[in-house]
């Protein structure tokens, strides 16, 4: 047969795939192929090192559970994660620009490993913040179309850590749902509810991924941030944060999420009565954000 | 901040290295964060198949175990392990040929997911193939240095799967060793032994890996081989098969591993004397074939 030599190796595993009956399939791994072997190629991997990477990925599966997603960890901590989040909103923004000649909906960002499906269904204007760390905070706005036209009933899903940066899922393996719910906004499209001011917090950081970012020389954390996903009948759904202002790490985020448009300004108030006629003992915060869903194509 | 649009995010992760204090991991993963979001572009990656790689990673990470090497075979099967042995080959052959004007070591390929550490030492001569399927075979042959002096006490690990392809560790939980064994060459740098010669197979195809084969349309299979790895006081070690010339699959190995130099012709022997002098009531086989290792630099 025809030798293989190292540079011939890439083309030859793609070569294989003649049989391929799925193009789109074959084209994504004709990619990663070629740029594998370019990486390796690259930087002339030794077998030591390529032993690392095996060892790396094999402890980063291990890792994997119910309630820890180490890879997803993995490729938000490379970017990886905020790269295919732009890809996509950047393609329904460009659809969306050709229909209508309008192009501002809200940015996305990435979901993240937090994310726990079958939090409660609450009213408008439930607090979920109550009975754990943090100082209070009134989170509201409305959710419209790109022409300004209110979504009644969207689903509004918020998710968020404590005041020092801990998820409900990292508390232990009997700890319930904590600092999530689902809202669904009113008729005139608003949405309200209140939570706390959520801090900045390291990403977990005592697997592979941070063994990762340390040897990186990278710091772990991540400013503070409400998770919020929308989901509206007729629209695309939104996977976004609104992040804290004023929080350590907005610059640095170590997932790489952090969009201008979602940066918001957390409104001090003195204890006393709140936007909603709630009257509060202590000082609590306030947060509006509006947000702007594509229609589905 | 400065907003990291989608071509700005392999940059931003690179620069987020500056403290890294390790030059050849941070130039490792400066050409890794750079191929993969060139990959993720190249391809468009949607947010689907970005999960689908997700799941694909963890289920290989959740597949490995003792005996089962599942992200060793994702590289095997994607050329990624012949490519780094071929980058190392080239190295220590070119640092050979530099050094004696001389360039003619045995080839390296991949080691495999079946090696198995503690195999038994056993005199030269022996019989590791009684007892399981396949026809018998007498190896035999002579290892040198690049100058063609003999070298003596020669570590000779050899492993191979059965005569239905089927190696040991393959063959549930609680079954030992076969068709594995070290050899140490003789005063004249001789080894000889018998085994059976081996069947081409399949590359285990019941995870992850193998539903990738199959998606690709690529068959699993491996032409026959002998895995032999050899060490010598004062040598590089050398990680090599010997092919079986006349084998189904030597033109398509599914994990690239055959290099020209390796194929042996499997001559066949009616029953009868053997060249060692035994006596055999079946037909058998021999191979004969001289390796050349590289003194350390």
């Amino acid at each position: 047969m025809a030798q293989l030599e190292a540079q011939d190796l890439a083309q030859a595993v793609v070569d294989r795939m003649a049989d391929c009956a799925d193009p789109r399939f074959k084209q994504v791994m004709t990619s990663l192929v070629k740029h594998a072997h370019a990486f390796v190629q690259d930087v002339q991997l030794t077998p030591q090192e390529w032993m690392t990477a095996i060892q790396f990925l094999t402890a980063t599966g291990k890792m994997c559970d119910e309630k820890r997603q180490e890879f997803i960890l993995l490729s938000d901590t490379l970017g990886i994660s905020m790269l295919v989040v732009a890809i996509e909103q950047a393609k329904g923004a460009a659809a969306h620009k050709a229909r209508s000649g309008v192009d501002s909906p809200t940015e996305a960002t990435v979901q993240g490993p937090f994310y726990w499906e079958g939090a409660p269904e609450l009213e408008l204007g439930a607090d979920i913040g109550a009975g754990n760390s943090g100082e209070p905070c009134y989170y509201h706005g409305r959710v419209t179309d790109l022409a300004g036209k209110p979504l009644a009933r969207c689903a509004v899903d918020v998710w968020s850590g404590d005041g020092e940066g801990f998820y409900d899922m990292q508390k232990g393996e009997d700890a319930g749902m904590a600092l999530r719910a689902r809202f669904y906004t009113d008729a005139d499209g608003n949405y309200r509810f209140w939570s706390i001011k959520p801090s900045f917090y390291p990403v977990p950081a005592d697997g592979p991924v941070g063994g990762m970012l340390h040897r990186m020389g990278r710091h772990p954390n991540r400013p503070g941030h409400m998770h919020m996903m929308l989901s509206a009948p007729g629209h695309e759904r939104l996977t976004t944060h609104i992040f804290v202002s004023d929080s350590p790490y907005i610059d640095s985020d170590a997932v790489f999420g952090v969009r201008n448009s979602l940066i918001v300004d957390f409104d001090a108030h003195p204890a006393g009565k709140a936007p909603d006629g709630r009257t509060l003992d202590t000082p609590f915060h306030s947060a509006k954000y509006d947000f702007r869903l594509v229609a589905s194509a």
